[in-house]
């Protein structure tokens, strides 16, 4: 086991009516002003943006707004926030919404108390050591953001999409939750979140680091969780049980719980911000394409631990690694197809893909040799794109 | 699930010389006046407690100590800490060693800064508002109390053990996590915690709360890792894989996150702890007696959970409820037995136990009626001390 940091002090109000109490925790944070980030229409038409003002006006905190943050959400939205963040003494930001809006908020309130350019916590020339509190109040089970000391922006010159962690920086003070709020999200983006949390906990699961068993069984109970949940969250968005088990499950596959004591891979996820910054689709439906490609180069590279998931998870009982491998990412992409996934690049609406374009993105931002459980260099993570075709 | 709050900020430095960092992460919490508060003389034998000393001179921190904290720690002992917290100007406990030294510097934490009889925390008469921050360099995989906000003590007077929960103020502001401190410990007492962390994780698995599938995975990858572990440890003490993946599994037992949106069943802690407190026997021997009792109760009144246990986690097959539950308590007790446990009540070193008197300070500490999983009365919680005696 790797010597490791666990710093995890988010405060998670759980359960039915928990934005109500936005005020209260927002003045435990310490903000008295503060900017609530969020994205399209939905949170107006849902009443919910305005359930938020009067939790801050009842309890005597003043905010401004910004809304219309987009999906992959870009550098400019976090310019024009810092600047409000300057314009009027903003001491606390509150992201309402998805990953995209809590994102965007934690960019804010680190550029807020920056000299410089906040790219350059993103570019890896700085280091966030101090920004603006954080809160959030969650209205989509994904992107793990409202646990997660990490932010993934794109810049919209050249398409980077980049994503920066921090060991505790940005990870939210609070994080409201309450499942009913996820129930009038689309189908297709219910099933985005739920293959993005679990490529979220596989890309924790394929570590070069031996013998973290408790690490290995966490993950393996959480995607078995998932696996469980989701068939029955699609049958019936309104039930209550199912969109709280995905909602708790999207945070403890990104809130780290899930990767002590060992190296990480992170290789598919970047692969999907290659796709999802150049062809703008959704990054959930970008990881239901790739995982399943990079785990198929696994089972003939090295196939151990994609058996391991397999048998675990899936139930697969073949005794040969190779063959459990691959029918354990049958089973998976049974089950995204189950969800309405797509399965290759055409499916996803991308009919010709780039791929010398996303191979040269990516490795211009990676590195020419990427990953941790199997080093991949520019001709292995084209393979794996031509995977991505094939389905 | 039911509604919850999970708030967990403690910050968890684990592995090789962690030790080091208490200087460091002393001043980090804000402290410079510490009490250092341990138990027997390994601490001091063993070099740890210079150790300790010296990171703590590096960092400029002025120190005094309070040693010989005894197993199943009494209120003694806490009143003179609280003395010598107002007499020194102490502004910060450190807790160096197991459950023990832990839960008496939480004790004195929270005593320090009351005006009245700290017990009055521990009687339910007064809620733990402030208290002085707390640091653990922990030196015993079992208790789980460097990551919870719980505290046992033992009131001398009347031999009255009990637990008090917090769920923030009394969480240790980080633990310092070696997994090689816990290699000298005898292997008794290794097993003794094994059986503590594994009856940590079950009190919170049975719950009448339905439908929290992500909780009850959680439960199961940590049973099912600390199973795979256990006899790595006590076949090899000096196995650093095993012993990191044990120390982690007894903090992720009983930090909360094995317990979020549920009711939890703490009556099997609560029958041994009057167990400990009249007889003065190893807490977890006493679990490793008392768990497989009542879940023999339950295999005949209330099968369904204990089967699943039986099921998912000692891999049985029987598809009836009471014949998987028994045949996994049988599992179990073998797993037990293999660690060196004592399975029964004279195993334990009670000839002659005086269940008469188990039951009435039981009921009197908790109740007429206890438990949620399923409610026993004095009559009840008789045949499971019965149940005790048989194994």
């Amino acid at each position: 086991m790797d010597n490791f940091t666990y710093y995890s002090p988010t405060k998670y109000i759980f359960g039915k009516e928990a934005e109500s109490r936005t005020g209260e925790m927002t003045a435990w944070m310490g903000a008295s002003n503060v900017l609530i980030v969020y994205g399209g229409g939905s949170v107006v038409r849902s009443g919910l943006l305005a359930r938020v003002k009067e939790s801050l006006g009842q309890a005597g905190i003043a905010y401004s707004e910004l809304g219309g943050v987009q999906p992959n959400p870009t550098d400019t939205k976090v310019y024009e926030g810092i600047e409000l963040c300057r314009a009027l003494g903003i001491d606390g930001i509150l992201g309402v919404g998805g990953g995209s809006a809590i994102d965007t908020a934690k960019a804010i309130a680190a550029g807020a108390l920056y000299d410089g350019d906040f790219w350059d916590f993103y570019a890896g020339k700085s280091i966030v050591e101090r920004a603006l509190p954080v809160g959030v109040v969650l209205t989509i089970a994904a992107a793990g953001s409202e646990g997660s000391g990490n932010s993934v922006i794109t810049k919209t010159e050249g398409l980077h999409k980049i994503s920066l962690r921090t060991e505790s920086a940005l990870r939210p003070r609070f994080a409201l939750m309450n499942p009913e709020l996820t129930m009038t999200l689309p189908p297709y983006h219910t099933a985005c979140g739920i293959a993005d949390m679990m490529a979220h906990i596989m890309e924790r699961y394929f570590t070069s680091t031996a013998q973290v068993g408790i690490t290995d069984r966490l993950c393996e109970g959480a995607l078995m969780a998932i696996v469980e949940e989701a068939p029955k969250v699609m049958a019936d968005p309104f039930n209550y049980e199912a969109r709280a088990n995905i909602m708790w499950s999207g945070t403890i596959a990104h809130n780290g719980i899930c990767g002590t004591g060992r190296a990480e891979d992170w290789v598919s996820h970047f692969m999907e911000h290659e796709i999802s910054a150049v062809y703008s689709v959704a990054h959930g439906a970008g990881l239901a394409v790739v995982f399943p490609a990079w785990l198929t180069f696994m089972a003939s590279h090295k196939p151990a631990r994609p058996a391991q998931l397999a048998r675990r998870v899936f139930a697969v009982t073949d005794t040969d690694d190779t063959a459990a491998a691959l029918e354990g990412i049958r089973r998976m992409r049974a089950l995204f197809r189950s969800l309405g996934l797509p399965l290759t690049m055409s499916e996803l609406g991308i009919a010709d893909p780039d791929i010398d374009l996303l191979v040269r993105k990516l490795h211009e931002n990676k590195g020419d040799v990427i990953g941790t459980y199997y080093r991949l260099d520019s001709e292995a993570t084209r393979q794996i794109y031509q995977l991505c075709c094939q389905g």
